[in-house]
């Protein structure tokens, strides 16, 4: 039968046949969960997605949020399958035990969670977004705050936020102005007025509770002088039950081009003189602690792009699949031959295989990041080359994820033609939906300042060596597989002029041409991403490759003979495509920077 | 002040620097029109559009169109500019004398035309589809056909359509159903239902005529047996004057991603049995006739592309120099800085470049292709190379600006960060009213297989020669000049290595794998594409060396030197790409089509 949301086959492959999910399973950590139990959630939670949440995408898309005497109402269908998870406990399936939640294994609690993004971002996020809040109260929070407020947010019983951006300061965060009077009895007093703030206000929550960055009254001026606070929607007596009403409101929603259902608020602080905070941490250590919340939400982010692709995907492959259209190219000069379902044409194959390619790509991406993030936390030491790998790929994960996912996105609509420009099929949606991905939690070049800045020269270059070798692991098995060693030849030349580009543009990011490096800093993210697709998808081959050696069913013949033809189509085309990219940021064309402000016109 | 729109002096540019307009102006056909005239008709246009037009997008997307008692109502704001745009004959502006139309050369009907679209298609588009009807009928009616409909229909006093689509025959036209019989005084009762039909019903017209693709009664299946015929809403008098309301209706109206105040109907004819059609041009030629009107319309599609591209860029460009955020990255350790609007951005300036890239040559290849058309009709020698050039740049018009249109207003979403996102700004509206472009009057697959199949070989090859050398001709002038010529070696080495796929992509195509030819189809037009864009870039920069070296006033000197930088930008950085894109296209990989249908997955 035809398949929605995720491929489960595909998922299956990632987990148990490509990434060593088995392994991570053998720590003590994991010792309720074995293979069986792990099969039994993600049935669960792809049964409950199905049946429960995917229903509500096109109503909640319509309906959409509204403000209404100061009560932010979601769509009035969200308020049962938002239950059925809290109930079932899907929110906090990854969430440590100690902090409320069931302790997944990462793999399992992010393959419950893609089902779940897939089925209904929107609704996704109201049951889950206290968890980053929970998590920053349990590593910075005072015993009292943990015991106030961490299981409360990661049951779901309360909501969680983050307020971060002003309309003056949005990615340029060390400018905002909402500031912080302290009380004689050690609470603050806050002022501020933030906008975007995701499920600023709704009504599916008992109490939200907002992380709120403002600058201490007197604290220096940038990035240094924020603090966090933590402002309670209802104030919170010492036994948890709820308070007065706090004076932080919602005054506006956001009229949006997707995520309709998702509250976008804009939120007043202290209109009244009267918004109470707890300071979380120390002082003037606002950005490390909200960039420990952020680094988790930017990994979901790229989730959030893969879930919409995977969904996607298989709504055009299954269209594909059944439409009816055009004669078969080998009888088009034969007029009376029958019509052929439009997976038989030329132009929709190639578009499928590399739409599947970018979706199977960028799941193995995931999950091995994943399973880095895992062996991070198991392996207790700490590791600074490995930690600094995990943060290298982490703005890959959100700026590559999201664009590719957008596009797979968009093609979907393409592969429907005019039925996909109608809001008859959910591929619109998801397209306008996905759009977001690489604008919130830090824009495109935000990550691309990140990974060049940052990241490419961390621990003296051996995160990115690591990387290479990762990659190198990889294409030396492939070349003992006859069929698979001219791919792995092309890799590993690409790889190569990988490195090539990425010594010049990190010494040109330290010359006197920074500006230029800078301008470059997009596209070179964007090769390292389309590399990764082809290292992931040849290592994908290599062990389908192995297990059709060994012999294997029919069907799984197919997925497995399919996993080979994708990898072939991605270096063959994709990859070469990157090559040409890599070529032209090799020139390092300085134009962009060297014309002038009103050489682009419109003036 | 800041432009909206278009760039008036890109427009400028391209009209009276880059091409020869001031030539075709000389021909007696336009001796009512001096560039003085031309100049004072387009700055009417765009004070027409920007002070009457562009108010009604965003009320109109936000309202809408309804169908209420059978009645299709375009939103109420459309009422007053579509009266001016009618009382000022600006919908037939380019339409010839003959046809009551203002007979203007094309390429001042296509700038005006660039304008309306640019503030508000939709309301544009109801004004102006009359213009094919009545062209079908000018060329192919009977003289009582040519006397009752032409003029109404170029005054905008009635509205024209399209019934082509049907829900099992979209790409496939040839499989349609709706049927015709013949009734004993030579008129027909056409019974059947359209779908996907652009202002099938709406009151802003007297009356609406239908020009109906269906096969009468016993005629051979497939295209070869369709006739077209007009099917007016109301019937119409000998005399002119409206009679009885013919049975075709609009049944329903299509819920979309974009363009919602164009009303997409599903129309039925023929309900009680009484749908009157009169027969055009001769039976079984309705492929034919209608596809002398699509052909206009996909050149339309690709204006429609770029006009959006063009306003979304001037949007993008004007926010990114009065936004404030960020230090500039000269001063980035120093935190006591002041920050900067964000077009000092490196990321910032590198997307608007290449978003002013695409747009400039998409308009100089857009003006050039209108200037070939008008050379083909002046010169009145059916040249057949210089026809069957004309159309090998019409799948590429139409693809290409749609494609890359949509890709100016994607990236202008991105300039605006999370505010582009917003419905705030008028950038998201672009995107979801652009995205139809690639799909409507032939997908991106179908140009595709149009330009490989039976652009490319068109008079044996003669119509692509004649671009290459056309190409050539640039290249060599741009090798003269010192500044230009690395550039020029640059793009003619991307030229022939186009020679070169063409020939192997033309001859595959010819061959048993001819599947995996046509897999490649619409990468190949797109690099075909891209090239062009790299060609026009160059002229243009040829035209403003030329200037600069003449001596001219600082604010020109701002807009050749962009000229330059642009050209330099897109070769050094697009171009490399496109040599990736080329290399892959030789690969021949032919994995998308071996692929095992299961191998696609989702079963």
């Amino acid at each position: 039968m035809a398949q929605q949301l995720i491929d489960r086959r595909d998922l299956e492959f990632v987990l148990w046949e490509q990434m060593d999910t088995k392994k991570i399973l053998e720590n003590k950590r994991y010792r309720e969960f074995n293979k069986k139990t792990c099969d039994l959630i993600l049935k669960e939670a792809r049964t409950l997605a199905i049946k429960e949440v995917l229903p509500t995408l096109k109503p909640g898309d319509e309906e959409g949020v509204v403000l209404e005497n100061g009560v932010v109402k979601v769509p009035e269908c969200f308020h049962r399958p938002f239950e059925l998870l809290k109930e079932g406990e899907w929110p906090n399936l990854i969430i440590p035990q100690e902090m409320g939640g069931q302790g997944s294994p990462k793999a399992i609690g992010v393959a419950a969670a893609e089902y779940f993004m897939a089925a209904n971002w929107a609704l996704n996020c109201y049951s889950t977004m206290g968890n980053g809040t929970a998590l920053m109260i349990q590593i910075f929070g005072t015993h009292e705050q943990k015991q106030l407020y961490v299981k409360r947010l990661t049951s779901s019983q309360w909501g969680g936020t983050m307020l971060l951006t002003e309309s003056d300061a949005g990615s340029d965060v060390g400018a905002l102005t909402t500031s912080a009077v302290k009380n004689p009895d050690g609470t603050y007093c806050l002022t501020g007025n933030k906008i975007f703030i995701t499920n600023g206000d709704h009504d599916l929550a008992d109490n939200i509770i907002h992380p709120v960055l403002a600058r201490i009254e007197g604290d220096p001026a940038g990035t240094s002088g924020i603090s966090i606070f933590l402002v309670p929607k209802y104030l919170v007596n010492p036994d948890g039950t709820l308070g007065e009403r706090n004076d932080i409101v919602c005054t506006g929603i956001e009229e949006k081009h997707g995520i309709h259902a998702s509250a976008t608020c804009s939120m007043t602080l202290g209109s009244r003189g009267e918004c109470l905070g707890y300071l979380l941490g120390e002082e003037r250590k606002g950005m490390k602690i909200m960039f420990y919340m952020m680094n988790d939400a930017r990994l979901g982010t790229g989730l959030q792009g893969l879930a919409y692709a995977s969904a996607s995907y298989l709504e055009a492959l299954n269209y594909a699949r059944e439409r009816i259209q055009g004669r078969d190219l080998v009888d088009y000069t034969n007029r009376e031959a029958k019509s052929v379902p439009i997976i038989k044409h030329p132009d929709v194959r190639r578009n499928l295989l590399r739409m599947k390619a970018y979706v199977s790509g960028m799941r193995s991406f995931f999950y091995y990041t994943v399973q880095c993030k895992e062996q991070l936390e198991l392996d207790h030491e700490n590791n600074a080359v490995d930690e600094a790998f995990f943060s290298l790929l982490t703005p890959i994960i959100k700026e590559y994820l999201a664009v590719m996912g957008y596009e797979v996105c968009n093609q979907a609509i393409q592969v429907f033609g005019g039925a996909g420009y109608t809001r008859e099929y959910p591929v619109e949606q998801y397209a306008r939906d996905c759009r977001i991905a690489s604008i919130y939690e830090g824009t495109s070049g935000i990550q691309a300042m990140d990974f060049l800045a940052r990241k490419i020269g961390a621990e003296n270059g051996a995160a990115f060596a690591k990387l290479i070798t990762e990659i190198s692991h990889t294409t030396a098995q492939a070349k003992k597989i006859p069929a698979l060693s001219p791919l792995a030849e092309k890799l590993d030349s690409a790889v190569s002029r990988l490195v090539d580009i990425t010594v010049g543009i990190g010494k040109k990011a330290l010359s006197l041409e920074f500006k230029t490096a800078f301008a470059h800093s997009l596209p070179f993210l964007h090769v390292a991403g389309d590399i990764i697709m082809a290292w992931m998808l040849l290592w994908r081959a290599i062990v389908s490759s192995d297990k059709l050696e060994k012999g294997c069913r029919q069907k799984d013949r197919s997925f497995y003979n399919g996993q080979l033809k994708t990898a072939q189509f991605f270096i063959q085309t994709e990859l070469y495509a990157a090559m040409g990219k890599m070529d032209a940021i090799a020139q390092g064309c300085s134009a962009a920077i060297d014309i002038e402000d009103e050489g682009f016109g419109g003036l």
